[in-house]
């Protein structure tokens, strides 16, 4: 049995490269970005009009002159105009291109228009105002996003900006989850007294869907012979294999020895932590298999903990880590690393934790009333305190 | 003009029921639930074993019984079995059935086994140990998930658990985003010198896409007519309209205008807050109309702080407030509420805000670099000081 630390160590230095692909920019939210995203043009390209009002030679303003006869409209979109008269003024609207021959733009509520004559009423005008300057935010070449960021709405935008209509992100990596015991039912089915309905599978699904990867789905019954000849298939033909169940005491939890068998090289079984305990990490040239234990607070955990930080870690991606603030006191005796449910709430810009009181790791329905686990670390009988702050794992978006 | 808070308390006012539809449970992720989720039956369903290894009396066991010859093994997803001789045991593994005429498991690690006998190793042994009891999580009947929660991988690993295949969720508002602005020309066309690509309505997809609500695009060039006529199809086709620009002062800003002709009835025009101050909104009997102005950080900040809640409160969410520290004094004169962009980090279970330095609302590439906005109240002239807390919207998922 080996620490939760160093069990994330090994995951972490078997880390994957699935190489990269060009997806539609508007497809890419959630993938991660494998190239430098760099300025095609300044930003502003163009000294841009930044109100609607009236733009004007600062010269002549400083020279005293208030009122400006309208040339025209540069309006936003057009090519840029020109003043012809440095005494007279042009109608800008904001995006529009500064028209040559003017530096300086008086929003409309500083004038008065009548009889296509602007009179300025204000008499603070600075040059360059309400203009923003051509490439002031960005200049060419300047790299707005660097790679291997979770792409959000905001990249979105810069993408389509500098006209990245296809954009390299990394692959996905090909995986496969798999449940095993045969107390399982399907959903649809109703269980018989002695069995229950799949449900792992589905949590799996549904926590790599929020990593954008599609995995696919399988059930192998407790039967050693057609354990082997599917996951030697599988080994082959999928980049990771996430396994719930069978890798417990029982004697028919085939899964290490199968795994074994087929040349999985084992990284660890066994970690000491609650829940999740009997994790079993093994390792083919081509194919990770994270086999997780089968109740289902375990499978949940060991998925956020161990196969989030390696997609993560895979992808050169820096994950964003939080600590949290225990509301009140913990007790825990085993000496092992507790990861404890807990409900977030804020006071004044603190994070807190306050445990959700749960039926061990078979209880899934208590994941509902939380928000995130606490990692409280491995140590003999301690009372965790009320005050102390310890990592958090959220799995909620919202 | 009115407040940031007044402007909220107008948008929240006026959500609006989308009805409720039936999806698989597995499509059913980042969806707002909206009914309660029953125990079919008691959680665990069983009496259920929960280590691998031995299944005797206790009766037996207080009367001085060390020895226990194994009558057969009871494996998950096998009926009840029973203990013939309240002097033998049964080997039983996790997840199954607890056998009849037994009331205590020993875990393997206890027990040595030789020719068909198990050896209890320990005296420590207490009635119904190892064994999780049925009914201990849940009842039959009891509530599982609330409704008006949004469905994570916890809920979906219940719903499969109690066999709600279809579940019924809210259904989507029907949206339109609207993009205006003559300047603007599409992700893969090489702009003039006086145009820039559109991004906004790409940067509003994806913050809609966060919510799973799959948003239809068009894009109107600044013509009053024009804008007429597509606007009056939309506001009968669509249940919210979502514009980005065309409603500042400039002389081809028909927005305000156009959407007033159609008999959308204005709640307010022009909040006093940076950025976003022109940002219209108005109703009618069946569509909301969301007018952000047209800086890519007006439109983002205003999708974010004003849409989202508004979705959110339609569908009786409570949203997760939250609120972090300044790590620096932020001077700010102008007497709006100020959205100010900010890098978030932990420190022992604080969250704290850096801001970060853009050059106004047209610097959106200044949002890839930030996580999330803080929002400092409008006040005239105010420094707001290093360690002062805020309430913050982020808007990265990991």
């Amino acid at each position: 049995m080996i620490t939760a630390e160093k069990a994330l160590e090994l995951v972490l230095s078997s880390t994957q490269d699935f190489g990269i692909e060009e997806v539609p920019f508007i497809e890419s939210q959630g993938r991660i970005l494998k190239e430098n995203i760099v300025a095609d043009r300044d930003f502003p390209p163009f000294n841009r009009v930044s109100m609607d009002g009236i733009a004007i030679d600062f010269e002549a303003f400083q020279k005293g002159e208030r009122s400006f006869t309208i040339e025209g409209i540069q309006a936003a979109g057009t090519e840029q105009m020109e003043l012809k008269n440095p005494e007279n003024c042009l109608e800008v609207m904001t995006g529009a291109v500064l028209p040559k021959n003017t530096n300086v733009v008086i929003r409309y509520e500083d004038v008065e228009i009548r009889d296509g004559v602007a009179a300025v009423l204000i008499d603070d005008v600075k040059d360059f105002q309400n203009i923003h300057e051509k490439g002031k935010d960005r200049k060419q070449g300047d790299v707005l996003i660097e790679k291997n960021k979770v792409i959000s709405a905001a990249e979105i935008g810069v993408l389509a900006t500098v006209g990245k209509s296809m954009v390299k992100v990394a692959k996905q990596p090909k995986v496969m989850i798999i449940s095993t015991g045969d107390e399982l039912v399907g959903v649809e089915e109703t269980p018989l007294d002695h069995q229950i309905r799949r449900s792992n599978v589905f949590t799996l699904v549904s926590l790599l869907k929020r990593l954008k990867i599609d995995a696919n789905t399988d059930h192998i019954t407790d039967d050693k012979e057609a354990l082997k000849t599917k996951i030697s298939d599988y080994l082959s033909a999928y980049d990771v294999l996430l396994f719930s169940g069978a890798v417990s005491k029982g004697k028919f939890d085939f899964l290490p020895e199968v795994l074994d068998e087929l040349g999985v090289e084992k990284l660890f079984h066994r970690v000491s932590q609650r829940p999740g305990k009997p994790f079993w990490m093994g390792t083919t040239d081509n194919c990770k298999v994270f086999a997780f234990p089968g109740n289902p607070i375990s499978t949940y955990v060991n998925c956020l903990v161990y196969f989030y930080s390696w997609y993560f870690k895979s992808n050169e991606v820096a994950m964003f880590e939080e600590t949290a603030i225990l509301t009140e006191d913990v007790n825990f005796k085993p000496n092992l690393t507790y990861f404890l449910q807990v409900k977030l709430s804020d006071k004044y810009g603190h994070l807190l934790a306050t445990p959700i009181k749960g039926n061990g790791s078979g209880d899934l329905a208590s994941l509902v009333d939380a928000d995130a686990f606490i990692q409280l670390p491995k140590t003999e009988g301690t009372t965790f305190k009320q005050g102390e702050n310890y990592p958090v794992i959220r799995y909620r978006s919202f």
